[in-house]
């Protein structure tokens, strides 16, 4: 099996080197001439150019984009010109599933199959395996197969959900899974996201609740601007955060590698120094939340840690003006700068 | 008909002038003894101090409180020895309601009343009047009635409720309403409160998103860690907010009082300057979720109106960072610090 | 001034009696003869066809829909071939602002114009006033001047904001205004009705916890599935919400016009059996939503009031029994199915 | 070491047993004389009463409480004549942690020593081991050393967090915690249970998005209550959660124990026809949020996920009443009861 990876960064270059340690031939292309180096080195096929890339892959051909979404569409109309009916293209990347289903049927009448794969891991996907959600034609799907097969993390991974034993026909216990048709993919992929911001959203909230619990420790002005702390002897704790975290990775019901995660970085910064608490967010819990107002489903959680994340980065100032200014006008509240609580 | 109140603060002050103008007695006393002065000069009996204060009381008394919620026990400690059974403690004040239970529990044996008063109304009380919710025993409040109407708003201040003109005995549409027993004016002006925090949410997000409607204008960067805006024509307006407050006011479904101060504020103050967005907050939004949680009932847009109060004050910083942590380990994202959407 | 309104329902009614009233001329039109009938008696002019409602009309002719969403595409294809350049198309229905984008679009080349307004007012228009908010090129704006102005309520309908009084060519104050280009009047239109989703939720939550204040008369089980209260004696009231929705219509901080309402259906009916509790929603507030998140603002109190409709339909059950699941497998709890709180 | 244990439920039974299994002595003792005969049988010093459990303990006593925490207070009463001073009470139940204050206080006069300590693993406990969190004093923490670590999970549960290696004293790896004074163990168990509810709810309704994921294969009615689907050609999907849960255990960021607990949930049951949908909260999600409240710390998912469950019990309807009654009085909307989305 072989297959064409354009995308060398972070993800795409992990698979890469996973898929060369599986036995996958794979031939490389990246606007950086260095990483297409450094896999070469690891025994990959480099490519100095798109056509030389192209012209390199065995036909039928099949072409992985692990690049940026905003550059997908463009990427694609430049591969176009170069490949032929019975090619596939198979976007990896953290793409919409409205656009897979827009370049399906714009790909269609070319001949060519496109698969979309909603990819997770992160940087641990080459040691740990990506977990891949695929959309796409059940036979180009098939036919891709030992690429997923390498790319995904083993069976042993974790203990077999009793029940499994008795399952044929799914891979779904070996980190891959056909959810679809096209789009399914993405969809699966966008959604595992939005659970993502809820999980993580969940976890930094308690953790926020356990640092604030010696708010009896501190003082309280006595003014009409702030509310007095009924019991100050129910808050005089001093959590050590780090060791919370990790009781709870074992035995206890939030075990996950979220939490492994979290007790790993708490262990090295405690305070969390190194942060300043601007969260980025990168489109599929926003898709998440249009799929489910478009479904009419609630999703209070998922959607309110999206929010958490705009309002990291000051989105929700103005609207935070405009109720001072209320209070102002009504009850002639000043704003109290102090860091009462 | 006589009152004693002690606070003369904004509120106090107010309702000592608005009863003076309903041919209402009042005795007064404040640790400021120029406010003292102030309503002497208005009509009112000055006392220098609280002992000359209950002296000046024709029995049984009737002393009103209108002070920080802090000193509210600290007062009627003192007040207690001076007064005899018979009397009565009225606490206008933005007292949790338990309190109220409490003390009237403790001061029944001694022969007190103590009757407790949810005032709204704000700076303009004064002006328009205040709307009162009552708690107490029946024929104590009843003893307080001529007070309670001096202080209310006309019922011209609204419309007639159609239908009302049937019933009779109700002071609700008088502005002023005995609710139940102890606690139970605290209750109901509590989740008055806790309502006005999810409207005011509610006009203050709106306008926030009336404020970005320009985003479309605006540099996007295109990396893994800005969500792409699909359709950036779709987003390049510049609404003239005040305007549009000012719009609303008159036939449309949100029409309100905080409206018509809103739309003053930002017929001043278009990009509310003069704030920060700092919100405080003075105990009754948190009391009603306690009570929203105790009845196990849902209450997702008062308590998160709340929240809003909290995370403006820079409460979820540490959640936040908690989050960057994550996202970190397992993506390797580093925080993005410049302005990107 | 003459105006041709298609769509006589609730809304395309009244509006067409008000105009009639401020002595606009109306020529009308619906599927259904009769109301064509009924305001023929009341002074418009009828037609039978929709090319006999064209021909009706003088030149430059302008057009307003007032039809269901789902329809206004089919409606302004049918029209189209029927009028000339310089015709203007109004669509004053709940229509996405996208669409009003497309469609301006679309009828740009063939000399038509195309204005959006989101009129806000209900079935309380005709006697109230229809607040506007208006979209579209300036000049065809004002061209239609004299029918906004008669549609909207009086500026005597709010007491003036302090400050208007000097600030000129505004029609802020008169109930209507052109908020911007081609959608800007249902773009504020969306967020207005988003705002009202959340004021509305707000009371409902507030008047929920006053319903369920009398929790600490009922019974609770002593199980390992209940959380026990407390203290039952903090939950003893009875409150008589008619009359509490009543006494804050004057002089508190939320009187509002939604609140008059709220007032006036519990005075009728004070346990609300009339409803069962399932609440639609017509499309501004989810839009409202969409808009917060390709902004990047959040909108917490608005998507919550939201997903709450949702949930009234049902729509979180699944959801619920995954909790349950879930529940089932770590804690071997079995659902409870009496009436526990 | 020697250990008493009241109460043989679901939890006790299955601590006991892990506590026999690792050498410790158990007197165990239950109103159900049957349980108390069954772990008889498994090597525990059965009672009869609670005197004779009293009389069997070695002293300094050590008694573990693991029943309903209703009935703790009653329990503790009964025991406290029995015993002596230098004699250890812990409680691991759900305990609120002010409760655990209080206790505290009023045995210590007695000479008698509290111990809490939250107890995570649900009925698996047995096979998994318990993550404890536990607060009292150092050294009667120290004393009950050997319990807690043969309760405990083995270190080798998860992987060792990188840097742990370093740490000497803490007892966090091996699956128990002293976490501060008094209280403080249920105060880090309830905070876990709180980020257990949210987590549960991310998991919950991101499953019921991709659940309906094929809402645009259902009718939708064209009218005025019914927001249309825009394009139901992107709301096509057919998905198999219980493979999606599966692929998810193996490679993903949002790999957990509860997950796995969904996919052998989702195995047997996609449809989870088995459940209802009501769900249950027992305490500590609630004191999770008013712990929040109190610290003015906000937690908008950790809320939302509790209010979920409140609402899965029918506790909005009321609310969704309030909000029909607004609709019919504004805009004379009827509720719509049939299926529309």
């Amino acid at each position: 099996m072989q297959l064409g990876m354009i995308g060398l960064g972070r993800m795409g270059e992990g698979m890469v080197r996973r898929l060369l340690k599986a036995g996958i031939e794979c031939v490389v292309f990246d606007m950086n001439a260095q990483k297409v180096g450094e896999l070469a080195a690891a025994g990959a096929e480099p490519s100095g150019s798109l056509e030389e890339f192209v012209g390199k892959l065995t036909k039928p051909r099949a072409i992985w984009l692990m690049i940026p979404v905003a550059f997908v569409d463009e990427m694609i109309a430049r591969i176009v010109p170069l490949v032929e009916p019975g090619d596939i293209i198979i976007d990896g990347g953290n793409t919409h599933y409205h656009d897979d289903i827009r370049r399906a049927r714009e790909l269609k009448p070319k001949g060519l199959h496109y698969v979309d794969v909603g990819v997770s891991g992160g940087v641990w996907g080459l040691e740990r395996g990506y977990c891949q959600m695929i959309g796409g034609e059940d036979e180009i799907v098939k036919r891709l197969d030992p690429v997923f097969a390498a790319l995904a993390p083993p069976v042993e991974a974790a203990p077999r959900t009793p029940g499994r034993e008795a399952i044929a026909g799914s891979t779904a216990e070996h980190g891959y899974l056909h959810c679809g048709p096209t789009g399914a993919g993405h969809f699966v992929k966008m959604v595992h996201n939005g659970i993502e911001y809820g999980i993580m959203a969940a976890y930094a909230e308690g953790l926020n609740i356990l640092r604030h619990a010696d708010v009896g420790t501190k003082h309280h002005e006595k003014d009409a601007e702030t509310t007095p702390l009924k019991d100050p002897t129910l808050y005089q704790y001093n959590f050590n955060l780090a060791d919370i975290a990790e009781v709870w990775r074992r035995g206890s019901v939030i075990g996950s590698w979220l939490l492994d995660l979290t007790a790993k970085a708490l262990l090295k910064d405690p305070d969390l120094d190194a942060f300043s608490g601007r969260v980025s967010d990168s489109g599929e819990g926003r898709w998440t939340i249009q799929a489910a107002i478009d479904e009419a489903v609630p999703a209070h959680v998922l959607t309110t840690a999206l929010y958490a994340r705009f309002s990291s980065r000051g989105e929700s100032t103005y609207a935070d003006k405009v109720t001072s200014a209320m209070r102002k006008e009504f009850g002639g509240h000043s704003e109290k700068l102090s860091a009462g609580i």
